[in-house]
């Protein structure tokens, strides 16, 4: 039997964990993510992080397969990244570099396009060879996996759907500085401000209203407790995620559309909404498209990354 | 020197065109479609007109790498075709079908996609691997070109970007059956619509409101000419384009767009419209895309699927 390591690297911590080359996860662990110095530091100590846990764990570099890595901004297939803000990184070849450090193959991708192909492989997608995850967060992130393979996209934006186009006449910015994003709707700040504008427009008494801050969770929490307010304001936010949900399927036609993120916490409710409101939108021959949740949860990224270097390598 | 077919079936006549290895077009004919009968004679006609032609020019099977097919339809990666309703085909496997009657391999692919391909090797997207493209005729089509290959997706139904949703709120059906899609604004019959209701809303001078029957070109004509409604009636249907093409860039990110259809005779004023609104829907990494006309005309088909049969087996 062989090895092999997938490693997610966030702003916070460099997950990483170790496969078999079936893909089972025989162990995890975290280091921390030293973003000083434009992160000079993150593959240098993710690098000893492994060669210390190969050591303590008598595996050779002749049982490793190789080494997959997910980062969070945009990368080519060579493996060369262009800014990772969240790490302070510039442009050069990931790929390349931890080569260097480790004297084993690696390949790099993008953490959102190895998230979905972590729930391609092993999740909410499993068995399925085309397949969009959705990423319902602080903000609407995404990853296209087209026959088993992510892409990329010409500016390894593919997948940004986020910020697809749902109402031009939205008042408010979204962060990347366009207005009527599905980000500023189908967001967990997305559906504070829904909550908000709506609370302020209208009279209906509702629980919310007691609450000195609102989050995405006190309105699922409040919906669930029977506030008509909060009711309203969920089928504003599954209104717009079928919209969301069937202009992208109109373009890409996945097999299955996985939901991920802090606000899929809120379980099978999010799916079932967005469903409600998704025939609405959707191309008739794209309807029979499958709508569940991510199950990896934030393993995706380390398992997507692992099957990076396994497709390429094994 | 070996040669090939490229074939690209439409409702109401087959185009054949002959190509040597590298992709020149030699020579070009057409044959009606004879839609009778479920369409049972499209292909043994097909078949008779390139054994015909081969024996008048003293070709040999031997010399033919394959024949490409592109049909106005879903069709899968194994050349399965799930209901033409132009051609009155139910689902049957076009490549078997095609080889058995000409003992040559053959390669089929969706007419849209097969365009799109042709774009992307000898038309104006050629030299790129990742380009969409898009198709503003009576409705609005496309095709989807990743890493040099179109995309067909889970259902047949990739690249079906003119029933992408722009406008939750438009009051009128689409053909589809769905409000707001892409093809209700940006198509000639879309332009129209616009138009229309535009001058039904205002009270405005216009050269238009002389015509008894408003075409697209009455539109594009009247705003060449000076004349200011349909100066405003453009200005919307651009300000349209560019919140599809920036929606779709932020799902595709391309390289380049491929704008063809016959509103693409309109020019490069096309072009220019949708580009100036395109910044205001755009994620901002995706803005550096190049948007082009087509360049192969009703060519583009029969190209691009022989680009198929050439991919497969050359």
């Amino acid at each position: 039997m062989r090895y092999g390591f997938g490693v997610d690297i966030g702003g916070t911590t460099v997950k990483i964990a170790l496969f078999d080359e079936t893909g089972n996860l025989l162990d995890k662990w975290e280091i921390p993510t030293v973003t000083e110095k434009e992160g000079a530091a993150i593959l240098p100590d993710t690098a000893a992080s492994i060669k210390e846990y190969m050591s303590a764990h008598g595996l050779e570099f002749r049982d490793i397969i190789g080494i997959g890595v997910g980062v969070p901004g945009p990368v080519d297939d060579d493996g060369v990244v262009n800014e990772c803000q969240n790490l302070n990184w510039g442009v050069f070849n990931v790929r390349e570099a931890l080569e260097a450090l480790l004297q084993l193959p690696v390949r790099v991708g993008n953490d959102a396009n190895v998230a979905a192909l972590g729930e391609c492989w092993k999740g909410g997608g499993s068995g399925c060879a085309n397949l969009v995850m959705a990423t319902f967060g602080t903000g609407v992130g995404g990853g296209i996996i087209i026959d088993g393979k992510p892409i990329n996209g010409a500016h390894g934006a593919a997948g940004e759907i986020g910020h697809m186009v749902l109402d031009a006449r939205e008042p408010e910015y979204c962060n990347c500085g366009k207005r009527g994003c599905t980000e500023q709707f189908c967001s967990a700040t997305g559906v504070v401000r829904l909550a908000k504008r709506y609370l302020a427009a209208q009279d209906q008494p509702s629980s919310l209203r007691e609450l000195e801050k609102i989050t995405a969770k006190d309105v699922f929490d409040a919906a669930n407790a029977g506030d008509a307010a909060a009711k309203e304001i969920l089928e504003q936010v599954y209104d717009y995620m079928g919209q969301f949900l069937g202009t992208m399927c109109a373009v890409i036609d996945p097999e299955v559309v996985v939901m991920g993120g802090g606000m899929s916490r809120a379980g099978q409710v999010l799916v079932d909404g967005a469903s409600r409101y998704f025939p609405k939108y959707a191309f008739p021959a794209t309807k029979s498209v499958r709508f569940t949740l991510a199950t990896l949860g934030n393993d995706a990224g380390a398992v997507g990354a692992f099957k990076l270097v396994l497709d390429a390598l094994a």
